[in-house]
């Protein structure tokens, strides 16, 4: 136990304690990190500015970090010097851990006695299994954190300029997945198609073509304005804006790859409004700010 | 300007730097706040924690932090010494600077030579008017930097130990607002309810009756599991938990206040089911988590 007030009641010997009093210093008390303890934490969308403050104390204390293949080898950098890093991720397409024996993994570490932090990409809750761990962790009786985080899908809309929600354009925004569901091609696009709101869709990358033509066929415009943002607020993202009839064809085209984060609805129309606007005012002014590597304006504002 | 190879390139001399010396140790050189400057930035649900590391590195930097009301108090303590915090937010039914008075406000201050942070609660593009300030902000030609947050809904489902998605029981969310729209009549609730996806609603409270009673006769069964979750993340926080037809009478019960999140869909039951396999194996394992501070669990699950 240690004596210093900047320092959490409860920090484990190991942790980097100059850097958990560096943090706590900044921040207020961390939340201390008990052994045989999972954190289930969201990384956020990519950039290790988009940690917050709770994961970056969880990355400091750990003794075991089990992460995604979502999860940016900047923020992996952030953790503890001698804290094991393990992969357990399933990426579209490969051989991967099974989610039972992602489960079974933490379970075993934590009653090893190690500090386990569950990292994922975006937000734990939003389509990346995190209710599954959750549930198989309480069975167990392993002691849970959860840490939110920024999910992929705002962090894409916001570096592509493209905000999720504005009046007059939306009053609602649906986030859904274009992959990994068992039930995926139950999915009743129809009924999204419907409610005439834009639609943020996960892991849609790959299965494109196929979701424009059933929101065609449920009477969104082939005109609808849609994007993609590809590794989204990293130094390699890509976003091409087209519309709902040319998105895939173009996505293919800038040979965009996963990640990705596609968006369907006329709040895409809202980047190029911004676009003109600080291009009309000053476009020197907007040095510095997240810029587009790749752009493909194909829509019209 | 500064030599140290820690420091940012541009760091202003005003800026506390010896806290931003210490952040850019933690997590790699923070981004540099320029002297006529908006960030536009998102302060997560409220606990401190759920802060971005980009939004601590904006707050050590800014001379004058623009914040709504929403933003707590011990956020707001994290800014550098010295600056200015000035109140511009919105709370329904009460006076509040127009949203056109706030873009000019903050144009003014940028113009005038400051590093202008304004931060928002939870997400700045999620139902927080961050789309009109950018517009705004773009026109006058006026530097930006945008950072996402956690937002609040997500953050309070976490928190309620509600998963925001679960195979086998839901394939989207839908997040929308109760309040706030100038078209707010319009929204189409039956639209909504025919997806068959849980809805998450901001600022839904004070009209939580007319929004169960329109979801009810769209097509929602009045038995429909639904949640409350007053000061998400916060000390204070409250859950009620109940069905469609009740939630409204309960929250009323339970005098919850806001901000307050609604949820609405079979994902409310996982809640239950968490706390079922938390019971049954350790309940005293579940110390030093997230623990609701009120409940009143009328559904089943």
């Amino acid at each position: 136990m240690h004596a210093d007030p900047d320092l959490p009641a409860g920090l484990p010997e190991v942790a980097d304690t100059a850097a958990v009093r560096a943090l706590s210093a900044l921040r207020g008390p961390c939340p201390a990190f008990a052994p045989g303890e999972v954190w289930l934490v969201g990384a956020g969308p990519g950039d290790p500015g988009l940690l917050t403050l709770d994961a970056l104390a969880g990355l400091l204390q750990a003794d075991v970090v089990v992460h995604d293949a979502l999860v940016d080898s900047r923020v992996l950098a952030l953790a503890r010097r001698g804290a094991q890093i393990r992969f357990a991720g399933k990426r579209g397409g490969k051989p991967s851990m099974a989610q039972a024996d992602i489960s079974t993994l933490l379970i075993e570490l934590a009653r090893s006695g190690l500090r386990v932090l569950r990292l994922k990409g975006g937000d734990p809750f939003v389509f990346g299994r995190g209710g599954e761990e959750m549930l198989a962790l309480a069975a167990a009786g392993i002691p849970l954190r959860v840490v939110p985080g920024v999910t992929s899908g705002l962090g894409a809309l916001a570096s592509a300029w493209i905000p999720a929600t504005m009046r007059g354009i939306s009053q609602s925004i649906i986030f859904t997945t274009g992959h990994g569901a068992e039930d995926e091609d139950n999915m009743d696009w129809a009924a999204l198609a419907r409610t005439g709101q834009p639609i943020v869709i996960y892991m849609g990358l790959r299965k494109l073509e196929a979701i424009a033509q059933s929101l065609m066929s449920a009477g969104l415009k082939a005109d609808t304005p849609a994007a993609v943002v590809a590794s989204a607020t990293l130094a390699n993202q890509q976003i091409v804006v087209s519309t709902l009839a040319s998105i895939a064809k173009d996505a293919r085209i800038a040979q965009l790859d996963t990640p990705a984060i596609v968006v369907i609805g006329d709040i895409v129309r809202t980047r190029q409004r911004l676009m003109d606007a600080a291009i009309r005012s000053q476009a020197a002014a907007l040095e510095g700010t997240v810029a587009p590597v790749h752009e493909n304006v194909i829509c019209e504002s």
